[in-house]
């Protein structure tokens, strides 16, 4: 139920530069007549909530001698409800955004709206309706949809304020991507990737312990591979679990490391078992790739496949692809001991051994401290993650690197919170504990002094309105690859206090 | 199903400037993707069309990965399909244009539009897709609905041409407002009125023969009666059978005379006894207004009800009124003997004939041959329809006063098809046969030549834009009290050849 009506005030300070200033009771809309006084109303649902929305309309005087034609938007931030969507300047589909026009024609009415939204702000506005008689809003109801079942336990009493806050929004940003399968985001791009899917894992790991919907999620992408074995980046699981035939490298990695962190944590083996084999064959990929000298072909590789890391222009790739594919085969190796399955793959720890002491001697620059990529030798936040987590750097190279980087003046920064998990996992990697602690404050805590409910699809503390599609209102502000801090934060309590 | 595809051109001579042109087979839809080359297509099902409409949507190319947002416009007119519809300038609820925004999900869909639609035309645009996929309609279909069930017979071979078109659309217009009730215009105002009521049952006797809608207007009529015992003007059957309360005192009166007319068709004593009492009451009014000297109180009766006659500015309704009146009792009187209850009402005869006397001496003006109306003494078609449906006018006086009409050069026109019925039926009363066949041939048959498929609500050859309503595409295009020209070709074959 919605828990009272706001205004969406211009407040320059604010989050996109609007803010939600409760306005009253929703008894007030309830008890009103509806007309264009009050059109535009905002109702707030105190929580961001993915379902589906029903509304009751009763006729308060006179007789309804005519359709109402009214626009229903549902927007999870304050600026949504202020921003018109018309005309559209964005790249993505226009009806990703949430404005849903109905007709209705008898009263009473008790209507929920068809399509699933994501929200936690609901403007009403009254297109049409005949000055015969008065109608009103007498009920608005929310149905909401999650597979978490479990609210995570209580942090120590002792942790910070802000330690708490980001914990919270953690699981709340999570529990609205759990649905049928680890979404990507509730309000938009409802699909199954693999990166995403391996973020949420972890995540539930330590909150929701829904495993069941990892696993579920494991044996779709893997029922869903390309005819070579290959996975896809990305499946739908409507009208039918279909492939969208993406060939997105970095993913196809991370499922051997979602794979063996579920089957690590659940002891799971039966599973591990079952999709081993899927596991092996991405292993073809590093294999293709590797030049004799250990390094890994990263402009063949990046001619064939969409190579991703992040929503970065400008990011080069060649260090992080080289990390990963290091990282991933450990990993895998791992995978296979716990499998009884180390026969099948026995090269794989020299096959790492080989590419990391190619990646030491060709991308780290002694002199600066920084692991580089590429032809102009660029150092970024990603390649210094990945060349730690892979192991390519001693801990104390870690340690200079990551303390570098905030005085390089070019450093590549992340694009996107997904990077960011990456970043912090190498923080803490590198034993830089209290830089992992302040980074995490400082970038999502930086969401939660703006006001998130939800952690964001993209959040550039220095620009509020980026968008990857042209459009600040499109991007999702719930959305899987921010929810890692839960993670982080009961997985090393420590150092999160 | 549809018939083809059409394109909508801009045509100074076509009925509101536009007109609907063959532009291919609808394969030519159904087989292509849809996307902005052809957004705003326009789809024609051939006929006017009542009822729901069911579209199918497949993926053509690629996966679908956003989803879609269309708008359909239902129109019954071209002009409709070429008129923006926003900012709205009418009068009436926005909510009667029939444009419906949807949002289209998952792929395949088959979407059923919740809201009933009256239209010829359906166009559809695009308001959001992906560029990652290609779709297509691959299926329209509409559900039409009627309660009328026969096809009327055919014409004689030798009737001219153009009253057999004009036959044909009565009919057409006719089936589309008989659903559960007589409504008064399917795409606008889905009421039941008893004036509707009564020229829509009229022509039903000559065409569908569906007796029992009728008695079931009648019954539903009755039993909506406000609590002194009389009528309502307008009822609604939705949520449940409900009254608008709306007292409008000539469409009081036409209750008796739909009363009489039926039972006198169809040989149904027992509805005529059964509501008999109704009809009864309907009289007080008549006995309310009447002064001594024979004259109806007209001031107070427009004072105390609406008196409606017709939809235009300025039209003097003391002649009109006096006319109804006299009808109505010699009407109510007649039905009184064929129910054997002349004993009841035995001071009808006189009372009628105490009227008629009184509006001859007072409004007829021997000079000019016309009856007047109102302190300013206007004459119009109105005022001389209702002098000689009531018998005021002698045969000879009907015929000066109908033929002095066109020459008279302030006589108030009637202002929309409903008026035009009642000057048909006294030009016949008149034995002006010629003329009432000229008169239809140039009104109804004016519409068939501007292409309409159904007879309109409003049709003034002088503006064809003229809308009570301050927007033409609100307009109901297919209305019943336009529907009476199957009545008056059916009824008196000899005049209209």
């Amino acid at each position: 139920m919605p828990i009272g009506i706001v205004k969406i005030a211009k407040e320059p300070s604010a989050f996109q530069g609007f803010k939600a200033i409760s306005a009253g009771n929703i008894d007030q809309l309830y008890n009103s007549s509806f007309n264009k006084a009050n059109s535009g109303i905002v109702v707030d649902f105190g929580e961001h909530l993915t379902g589906y929305c029903t509304i009751t309309i009763n006729t308060r005087q006179g007789n309804m001698d005519a359709p109402l034609r009214l626009k229903l938007t549902f927007g999870e931030v304050p600026a949504e409800m202020a921003t018109p969507f018309d005309p559209y300047p964005g790249g993505l589909s226009r009806a990703w955004l949430q404005d849903e026009i109905i007709t209705v024609g008898v009263l009473p009415a008790t209507i929920t709206i068809p399509r699933r939204v994501a929200f936690r702000f609901l403007k009403i506005d009254l297109l049409g309706s005949s000055p015969g008689f008065q109608f009103g809003i007498t009920a608005i109801s929310f149905k909401a949809s999650t597979s978490a079942k479990i609210t995570p336990s209580e942090l120590l009493e002792s942790t910070s304020t802000i330690i708490k806050q980001i914990d919270r929004v953690g699981p709340n940003t999570l529990k609205e991507c759990m649905q049928t399968v680890y979404e990507d985001g509730p309000k938009r791009d409802r699909r199954l990737w693999i990166g995403d899917t391996y973020l949420e894992s972890l995540a539930n790991l330590y909150s929701f312990h829904n495993d069941s919907l990892t696993r579920r999620c494991l044996y779709m992408l893997a029922g869903l591979a390309n005819e070579d074995g290959i996975l896809s980046a990305d499946v739908f699981e409507e009208p039918a679990p279909h492939s969208h035939k993406t060939r997105l490298l970095d993913y196809c990695y991370l499922y051997n490391v979602a794979l063996k962190e579920y089957v690590s944590a659940t002891g799971d083996k039966q599973t591990g078992l079952d999709l081993w084999p899927v596991a092996k064959k991405q292993l073809d990929i590093a294999r293709k790739y590797a030049l004799p000298n250990g390094m890994m072909d990263y402009e063949k590789a990046n001619h064939e496949w969409w190579v991703f890391f992040d929503w970065k222009d400008g990011l080069d790739k060649q260090a992080p692809l080289q990390g990963i594919t290091i990282y991933t085969l450990n990993q895998t190796y791992e995978l296979a001991k716990i499998l009884g399955k180390e026969s099948e793959v026995a090269d794989l720890p020299g096959f790492a051994s080989k590419l990391k002491d190619a990646a030491h001697k060709n991308l780290y620059d002694k002199k600066s401290g920084l692991f580089v990529s590429g032809a102009n030798k660029q150092a970024s936040y990603g390649g210094q993650a990945w060349m730690i987590l892979s192991g390519v750097a001693t801990k104390a190279e870690a340690q200079r690197a990551l303390k570098a980087l905030p005085n390089t003046k070019d450093a590549v920064h992340p694009g996107a919170p997904y990077m960011y998990h990456y970043y912090i996992a190498a923080l803490i990697a590198s034993g830089l504990n209290n830089e992992a602690k302040q980074a995490l404050i400082d970038y999502w805590g930086g969401m939660i002094k703006k006001g998130a409910d939800t952690f964001w699809e993209v959040y550039d503390p220095a620009n509020e309105f980026k968008s990857p599609y042209g459009f600040f209102p499109v991007n999702s502000y719930c959305h899987a690859w921010s929810c890692t801090p839960v993670y982080f934060i009961r997985k090393y309590p420590k150092i999160f206090q």
